[in-house]
């Protein structure tokens, strides 16, 4: 078991769905990420807060075993989103974007940060990403990116710079479709490995997850969930259950990345259940087995 | 293996799709279920055409082995479909819909169709289809039924007569959160196994397929095409594939509805690489266990 190495956002979050409304609940790319990853490796956060940042939500993080060393708190106000989704809760409206302490965001990493094996650049400047990677003391075992339309469009060629020296992306299927200028997915997931990651994960919200790894494909599906209250966070769960999995194996194999998606989304299909961390914050180790078997009888041609 | 038989729609079609365009080739719903089932087990057609409706097609199904018995030719002209589709190749646009000979369509089975084993009502007139289950002399062993938006907005009352009556259901899956009146998956499939189909087949695109049986669920991802030209007859396809080898096997287990649910992924996933029956015509069945076998390796866990 190695560590794991994530610096991205961290937020306070205020969602509506159909099903209720939240208001700055703790949230955040890097928050989802950890708390997932906690359960599977240890876990190193590099992040800012501003000053009004409740303590409680520092200490649940904590309570994970979640080391929040590289967790800065800057005088001024805490990352806020505020967002809306519909029925079909496939796409988040963001509603109002306060960037505040986070905008002055520039990670610096200690000595023995810089010495993490395993490390995922959240859903951030790429800049920032490719900044954070060059910190690195010796190029980590494995390195994962996630990133989005915004940067795609606005900041293609520090995406492209940073994407060359990634092991794995991380990438919604319209992104990915938009990344590489090619409608076909298939296709599109070539193009990207072109770049440089020779893994990409393509998110597909409720249909689950895609691995393109060597040209192979695996698929996981999303779990049938009854209750689906808030999707934030998911894709972050998601990587955070993926990348917490490959940190806990001795070897990265073929095998390793396939169990490692269908960790990621049994970690997602709890995410979902409640707002926040909510759901993630009552898991119970064996809940996460439980479920990973639940996955498996989901595709078992034998039932 | 025991005898098939399909009532639904023989027709022409125009298709325009990125990759190209086709005008008055085969199609219709009944001829791809048709010609799909047809490499599983034998298949009976109902259906009706216009005298202008080329031999050539005919002899297309009877080469299959198809029996067009009660594929009956009227006087007049052949329904034609004009549809046309985006990048993402999802939805279909209606550009025109001649119904032509069709509108007239009452089916009449005589005595030896009337005992045929199993039974796939297409996407008809819900009206048409509980006559035509009414006609059958016996309980078939097994009926599926095929319906979309248009009667579920159109003709409520009628289609639940029909589906207090079937086993299996295959549906896309905005309509049945629309047919349910409810936008979560899981219990709209609940709310549509009440109100009769125990089996409910959730097509979902470029993302699959669902199997509901029995509360128990089932997930076959779509396969990862390369070059999708046309999806039109894709989900009639499935359902040949999915009752041809359902009719195919001595007993309809929960093991053989999830083979069948990949058999029909399979049969899908070549109607699409090329316009109409294209790629079918020159489908060899050792293709059909090729891509089995590669639908297995998309799932599974050990690389």
């Amino acid at each position: 078991m190695a560590d794991l190495l994530v610096v991205g956002s961290v937020a306070l979050d205020s969602v509506e769905t159909p099903f209720g409304k939240v208001k700055e609940v703790l949230g955040g790319a890097a928050t989802y990420f950890s708390y997932s990853a906690s359960f599977f490796a240890p876990v190193r956060l590099i992040g800012t807060v501003g000053d009004d940042f409740p303590a409680e939500h520092v200490q649940l993080l904590r309570d994970r075993g979640v080391d929040v060393g590289g967790l800065k708190t800057s005088h001024g106000r805490t990352f806020r989103w505020t967002g809306e989704y519909g029925y079909d809760l496939n796409e988040a409206k963001t509603l109002d974007t306060q960037l505040n302490v986070f905008a002055e965001f520039r990670p610096s990493l200690d000595e023995r940060l810089r010495r993490t094996p395993f490390l995922f650049l959240a859903n951030i400047d790429p800049e920032l990403q490719l900044d954070v990677l060059h910190q690195m003391a010796e190029r980590p075992r494995l390195v994962a990116l996630d990133t989005m339309n915004f940067w795609i469009q606005g900041k293609r060629d520090a995406l492209l710079k940073v994407l060359a020296e990634v092991d794995v992306v991380t990438i919604n299927d319209a992104e990915a479709r938009q990344l590489a200028g090619e409608p076909n997915l298939v296709k599109a997931a070539r193009v990207i490995a072109g770049m440089g990651p020779k893994t990409i994960v393509i998110k597909r919200g409720e249909y689950g997850a895609m691995l393109v790894a060597n040209g192979a494909f695996f698929v996981v599906p999303a779990y049938p969930l009854e209750s689906v209250y808030d999707p934030t966070g998911a894709g972050d769960t998601f990587a955070g259950g993926f990348m917490g999995y490959v940190a806990s194996q001795e070897q990265v194999t073929a095998s390793t990345l396939r169990r490692a998606m269908v960790y990621g989304s049994v970690m997602a299909s709890f995410t979902v259940e409640d707002f926040s961390l909510n759901r993630l914050k009552r898991l119970e180790p064996a809940e996460i087995e439980e479920r990973y078997r639940a996955f498996h009888d989901l595709v078992r041609l034998e039932a």
